[in-house]
């Protein structure tokens, strides 16, 4: 007999659907003829709502995904000769099949961050040779919150980030595909991890937290970017009936839907985290402050397990793979999983 | 008094929504964990439903909009040295500032066409230079089908295209964003504009007929193109939910919602085009042989129609405009614009 | 018996070699060690002498090919979403394997122009749409001077594209690799071709005129240009014994070498022509102002002339060659070819 | 009184000036006219040249510039999707503004090196990921040879990194700018270094050897590439006077002028190691293998021999400086050196 398979994995959150309220906002959008290319009433709303979290200087650059709204928007922050500093795990060095490099004629400057976050001191280890023409020039650093390993910045570390490089003269972006997971976690307003810090412009996710489909370039300092219209389009991320990404975004941000789902997200993780911690003889690698846990399993009891969910592996080498929650996974996903771990490993 | 807005312009068919049964297809698809980035049954299902109207070699990879079906398209077809040639008018030439240029570094070489359609002789005036380093080496011809003219290839136009390019060593790429439209013009299945004329990559519309978003490079001929899915993903057309696209694009395709919707637009299409030969004294610059008319109005005429609906300068020149119908225009529609037409004409 | 080889063929002027005087300069700073990169006494005088040409304003960024400086001035004047318009002769649209697409991202906006020239009514067909999205955003007119067609822009053309094109907010880029062939045409100096019209940037042309290797991207308004030194790098065009490309532009420029060849170069095309004229029954197609002469030969006479003689075909289709003249082109090697022609069209 | 200026600098072996032989040649090729772009004798004689080095397979075409021939061969070996596993110390890396991922779209994966060497373990770290469209296809090792820090491969090292390479589908491509270097110092052929380890393209240097300008792409292995000379062109390396390029290189590479220079640069900076040993107090932070020497001064010390000479610094943070040797640098040159070096610690 075969494993049932399970309504819900732990692969990512973005093998989960869309959020009823989504659902519900893209159908009350479905009324006759609005123009295209976001000249339409719920991409004027978003404006609106965006500011209202991000402060008054904020325009939100509506995108169809994570790798567009990221390239967008470094293109926008960096002349032709720029580069990025960013961690070797960042999402785009290793995600975006060289989107940055091949859309963009962007450079990476990677540095190595155990824990996914970068530091002042990391970024000094690449932000050098200003005026060298035979080096790509640092001009934006770019942090992911929450990172790619589960951790979150606080707001005292993007501020020190953001000063550090605003005193070089570089700008910094935040590719916060789970941002809302970082504000949940820390239980602060969105502007508390961003504006408040300096940081000029934000990746914001809506895909990883339940839309159909949806980013938005959000600028909060209009000086540090320039033609990001131009480049939305070039970059082939303008969607003509933008308004049913608009409203989606509109649904998520305007109450507190970014902030339920996310912090269900989180504690769907933590529940798992504190599971695995109560087995007691697995080696969790980092610390579980978003939604996704990273854990080391025996070969055998990872293939178990896969035998009924999936998730990624992280680190071939040491058997490390992720677990990730989503706004729809349940408590009973969460104990059925722990379950099955406990067993897998009563048996190896 | 102003005059009321209408529930549909005449702008272009994504002034549209989206059509009733593709929504329908999202809620359903809304159920549960499945694999991102195209690993899920709708997107399975959709080989199915394409192979069946375009043939057992094709292969559609579902991308975000039109403009990234083309870019990604020609880059699988063309070596970094590649060209492509196309009319003056066409969409990559004309309307997404210059992605093909800049995100896959293609040329285009163009020529003039009146109505829209190339031709052997004119295709014959940039395909040369075969061999020539200094020449960017043209490799594919791409034509629209339905035309940005709003004009219709036969099948036996399309087929001495690719007649003409294969001899060369060429390949031949049809940007169908209202494919629909011709094969509802001309009363043949998909496959006798495409496959059957010797066509090697399409890129299939969805948004123009009815779609919230989404469109498909179908290879036709899988030793046209290198990389496809690569590409996709480095075009930033790679969506992660990509359920809800391959969805939407079963809808349009499996049953004969395709064919209702262009047909729909064509017959009001030709309604207009009725109305607007009835009234005698307008120039009509292009054959109605799709979903749009083209004709020449006085300037005081296009003002007076631009108080209640939105459409397109098409030639500020000489006054051109283009009125388009969508998958929704009613006849309703269609005699109220020609009867404020009739009036502002009276009056002018 | 075969035909004996010439020493100086009519393909064009980078069939020569290196003038005498040029060599003796790369000789003379061929003395030890210097910094690499420009930082050397031979690129410090070449500013000098570049001021001394066009203007106090000016700098000169020694390049290494034709293609090299038009491609990295043209980067320097344009934002990523940027196009320029050119005619469909130019050189940078024709005959560097799309460098300015695939390079820099640039989309070329071109206009025909029967005689090379550009004029404002052909600029303004293509220099509209500021502000859509959707349209590649002309900021750069680029002609070339003297032109592709042996044609030569007097002072007032000049001034008029500039004028318009600083009306538009747009820039003026020359192509100037045979600029000296139009100024020695005219009898004025560069400048009064160049900074006196407004021009904003010219690539200015060595190789063509005598030198081993090396042009310069002369900037002439510094606020019309951003990052040139890193583009220059960037762009596969900075050398590292630069000495030995700035002593030959200074060879060129300090004294009247570049008039002197390029005013004879000039002088042996209007012996040719006058030559071609005086047979009376062949059709010249261009006017001779600078040092090349188009004209219709038969094919037969072509072939015939090609037993000793290498020059370029122009138009397959039509019949007309192009015959070029170099700084070392001598009276009798135009007279032996005419002597020839006139031999190969009586036989024909 | 201010210090002498030196006739030689120890800041790289582009300081340096064009060796007479190679002036020479240069002159010699100055005769008449010759078709441009290739199509000349020295070009013809440079493949007979080459392939006596480098074997029957072997096809060499000239460029410009080092950036001009990395980037040229390694977009000849990948597709738009490819990547290349170097070290973070690669001059492809930190030396070229990003002219890989800038002019070829290209994504470079780095491993540490500390020694400036890869291995198969180190390449093992980045060459995975194959078929998973959301990493960058790693498809070329690169290694430099002599390496940025002046150590050697042996073929055995060479040949392993082949292997390993194929065995992966991947190919192999040699930064050669100082393969003369390598050769001189193993005693070896160049073809031992290359052809007959496996290795399918090399970047063979010329300008750091003593050359006024000029490189090689030379492919080893016709099936390793595609598209050279297109991409020679729209990289803007293909010069129009190419003979006097190649001439210099069969000057340089037809008798053993190539072995003489790059011996005697080997041997000078054996000199200035030895001397260095000699004092006994220095930390020497690499091997010196071909024309380099690493070594930690102090800052005083720097700055004191700074008056005089030119050379760089390595590393800020701990003192390294890079002295390198040139095919001119004498014996004195060197002496003179290590006197003001040991007078300048003495006073220290």
């Amino acid at each position: 007999m075969t494993d049932p398979q399970p309504a819900r994995h732990f692969a990512s959150d973005n093998y989960a659907g869309v959020h009823p309220e989504v659902l519900d906002a893209i159908v009350a959008a479905n009324v006759g003829h609005v123009p295209a290319y976001g000249d339409d009433p719920w991409t004027e709303r978003l404006q609106d709502v965006v500011r209202g979290h991000l402060g008054e200087s904020a325009t939100a650059y509506p995108v169809l995904n994570g790798t567009g709204a990221n390239v967008v928007a470094l293109q926008a922050m960096l002349p032709r000769w720029g580069a990025v500093v960013c961690t070797e795990a960042a999402h785009v060095q290793n995600d975006e099949n060289a989107a940055p490099e091949r859309v963009g004629g962007l450079k990476l400057l990677t540095v190595p961050a155990p824990d996914g976050r970068l530091t002042p001191e990391l970024v000094e280890r690449q932000a050098w040779g200003f005026g060298d023409v035979h080096r790509a020039q640092p001009g934006v650093v770019s942090l992911t919150q929450s990172t790619e390993l589960g951790t979150v910045y606080t707001p005292d570390q993007v501020r020190a980030l953001c000063d550090q490089a605003h005193a070089l003269g570089m700008r910094v972006h935040v590719d916060g595909a789970r941002l809302a997971n970082a504000a949940a976690s820390l239980g602060l307003p969105l502007r508390a991890l961003t504006t408040d810090c300096g940081v000029d412009v934000v990746s914001l996710g809506g895909t990883k937290n339940g839309l159909l489909l949806g980013e938005a370039v959000v600028v909060l300092d209009p000086a540090a970017v320039d033609g990001v219209g131009y480049l939305r389009k070039s970059g082939m991320q303008l969607a003509s009936k933008m308004r049913f990404v608009s409203a989606q975004l509109v649904a998520l941000l305007e109450g507190d839907l970014w902030l339920r789902s996310a912090a269900h997200a989180n504690a769907m993780a933590a529940r798992l985290r504190a599971g695995v911690d109560a087995i007691g003889t697995l080696d969790v690698t980092q610390p579980t402050e978003a939604n996704a846990v990273f854990v080391r399993l025996p070969a055998a009891v990872a293939a178990e397990l896969r035998r009924r969910w999936r998730f990624y592996d992280w680190d071939h080498a040491d058997g490390t793979v992720r677990l990730m929650c989503a706004f729809d996974t349940t408590a009973q996903d969460v104990d059925d999983l722990l379950a099955a771990l406990r067993d897998a490993l009563a048996r190896a």
